[in-house]
């Protein structure tokens, strides 16, 4: 066997594990599973699972990166659009409120995943909001290089964005990070006001 | 005894047993705090503590209240503010941010209190976000009546910058009710950015 094959095979396994994974975690929750179970899901040994992840919470990480990296690709797709940067900016938002609707609504328990990870502040929460600020201020910058926007902070005006919209973002509201001050966002408030 | 004299005194000890409350919450948590020590801490029966409160439920209840009172007549104070409602506006949320984050940080334990009032969605947390917006409302209508703000609906407008500015507002972020729709929200959003 080739080094590239046995390289493929691993991310393949990798993929199983996040599977099954999620598949149990909507079945049961992600607290109820263990590596065991995610083990005879897939018929393979708990040794096994180890080889690709040291604890169940690095497993629970990797589930709750997949589904924000879905949540990224969708709007990353979205954020090329060509047309105006109102209408990009509002179906992105809307879509990330779709999705996380959907997953609220129809995986409960998976939702459950996620609101833990923004209960505790996981790393990979941060992460994501940095990814989704990042989206929403190449979608600003057009706006502003389009003329459509007024000029300014690009940087800023994302995270004002999806900070007053937050509440649709996974439908959990925590503090966000970087997060805006009070200053800023009363700023932010007033101009849509005038 | 004069029967205005009985209500008085009535009064005075309802206020006397909200004040004892509220001290041993901020010393020892609310979750903690029994009647018994309640009683105690006012040199009265557990019997007379009940015959204000007919539940421990109730007291934390109305702890909560006082302090959403407090709150909402600072607010009030501004609001009646003759200046720009521009310049009230933001001094009203700076106010309320200041309120909370001094209590966020002076009195944790009193604001475990107010965490989990917001996260079992007490009834009084409603009133609050309601008196709170009918506020907020009616400073954006001066604004509106003097041309400042953008003529429009005051009450949606109202609901929105609470909605915007809530992560200052007791530093807990749940669903409100009203909720805006995404779409009001992105609306808003989009006005303040072109």
């Amino acid at each position: 066997m080739k080094k590239k094959d046995v390289v493929l095979i691993k991310r393949d396994i990798y993929a199983e594990i996040i599977k099954a994974a999620k598949h149990l975690f909507n079945e049961v929750g992600f607290k109820k599973t263990t590596v065991a179970d995610i083990a005879h899901e897939l018929g393979m040994s708990q040794a096994n699972v180890y080889r690709f992840f040291k604890t169940k919470a690095e497993i629970n990480v990797a589930v709750c990166g997949q589904i924000f990296s879905e949540i990224e690709a969708a709007s990353e797709e979205i954020a090329r659009d060509s047309g105006p940067a109102s209408k990009t900016l509002r179906n992105l938002i809307a879509s990330v409120e779709r999705l996380n609707s959907l997953r609220f609504h129809e995986d409960p328990k998976l939702h459950e995943l996620l609101q833990t990870a923004y209960d505790e502040n996981w790393l990979i929460v941060r992460e994501h909001s940095k990814k989704m600020d990042k989206i929403l201020e190449g979608v600003i910058c057009q706006g502003m290089a389009a003329g459509e926007f007024r000029a300014g902070d690009a940087e800023l005006a994302a995270i004002l964005v999806g900070s007053a919209c937050m509440r649709s973002w996974l439908m959990v509201q925590r503090p966000r990070d970087p997060e805006p001050t009070t200053d800023q966002m009363i700023d932010f408030c007033l101009s849509a006001l005038v």
